[in-house]
Formats: structure tokens, sequence, C-alpha cells
């Protein structure tokens, strides 16, 4: 990781606003508060994937992590993510690395634990 | 919400157990800190909503909530999973309320920031 590295918040996107606006939401926090953290989509919505890399490329980044905003590991960021990536590294110049989905992560985990409590702690 | 309340996390359910072992462990913090949350899903993989419901009542419980394991809401949570719930009411004679997914609680968006930090941590 050096200055010049983007972290790239990537979610599936959809042709449903409310649905981006969601993960628009999911993402601000991290957004607001790392530098040089984006979010976008890998297909439907923009800014999409090839977007964000191409502006980013512009503004002199060349190394990327993605972290996918999805709960577990499926079809897309088994085969279609990674297809992307070497496209991506081999059209831009550019190092990408794709990281595990946000839900493999523990947190995830006990951050739904929490949401759970606060729906019994509501009911009370 | 009373003593015979089931709280049932709702996964999308998939052909790949990998995939519903990340859910399990997803669930793992919920089910063993909160007494009558179970975990199950909607399509594909077992438990199913309908075995969750069908094996609670024989053990007595007659009203559910279902926190959804989703990060947005989709065709599934806007249409599918409220067909299930309106068919199962009138099955068992229970109540099923569907409160919104995971990643509409600003707890989500901040354990993503937390996921996010930690990677740069990692790297320092």
């Amino acid at each position: 990781m050096t200055a010049s590295t983007r972290i790239i918040l990537l979610a599936h996107g959809s042709s449903d606003r409310r649905w981006c606006q969601t993960f628009e939401q999911l993402a601000a926090p991290t957004v607001e508060s790392i530098d040089n953290a984006v979010v976008c989509y890998m297909e439907l919505s923009e800014p999409s994937l090839d977007q964000v890399i191409a502006s980013s490329v512009a503004e002199g980044f060349r190394d990327f992590r993605i972290l996918p905003l999805f709960l577990a590991v499926g079809r897309h960021l088994r085969k279609d993510v990674p297809a992307m990536i070497t496209d991506l590294e081999a059209r831009h110049g550019v190092s990408i690395a794709l990281l595990p989905p946000v839900g493999e992560d523990p947190k995830l985990g006990l951050a739904i634990r929490d949401v759970a409590r606060g729906i019994l702690e509501s009911d009370q």
C-alpha cells in the first residue's frame, strides 16, 4: 500500500435507484473517513469500475484494492470480477488486488448481532 | 415481542456450500448470543424458511421477525419474501414481520469502514 493506493468499494449495481442509495449509505462512513476510498458498481449503475479506474489513473493512481460490498463469494466474485480486473490491469498498466468480500470479515457478523439486539431492545 | 417470538435471519441461499458457510459464520454471533434466533434460506439451501416456520410452530412459536441478511432491498425482498410470508401466515396461523435488510442499518456501514481501516493498518 502506497500513498497512491486507492481503495474501491465495489457493489453489484442495480437499475433500481433505491438499491444504489443503500450502497451509497453503506459506503459513506468509509468514503468520508478514508482518503482515496471510493464506491462504484460492477454493472447496471454508475460510476462503473471501469470509469473509476480510468479517472483514477488520470489522477495518478496506479495501485488499487477492491473491497467487495458483497456478503459472500458467488459467481461474480469468483469469475466475473477477476476477469474484469485482468482486463483493466492490461489496459491501464495498473495493479488491482481483489480482497475478500466484506461479509467474510467477522466484524460484519458482530454488526448483524448488534442489529438483532437493537430489534429486541426496541420491542421492550 | 413476546417470550415466544423467534428471530429469523434470512439469507438468499445457494447451491454452493461455501456460500452458505459464509452466511452461517455471519449469523453465528447472533445465533449464539440471542435466544430463539435461527438462520435459514429463501431458496436453494436448507433449512428453508418454510422448514423453520413449521418446526418452530411445532415448538410453540407463533410470532416471528425476519431479519434479512441482504445488503439492500431488491426484487426478492420487495415481492418474493412478502408473498412467502403471506402464504406461511395463512397456512400456520402465525404472525411474521419482515424487517429491513441488515444493510440498511447504519451499524453495517460502520463495520465496513472498520474492515477498510483494518486493510490499511495491515499494509503498514
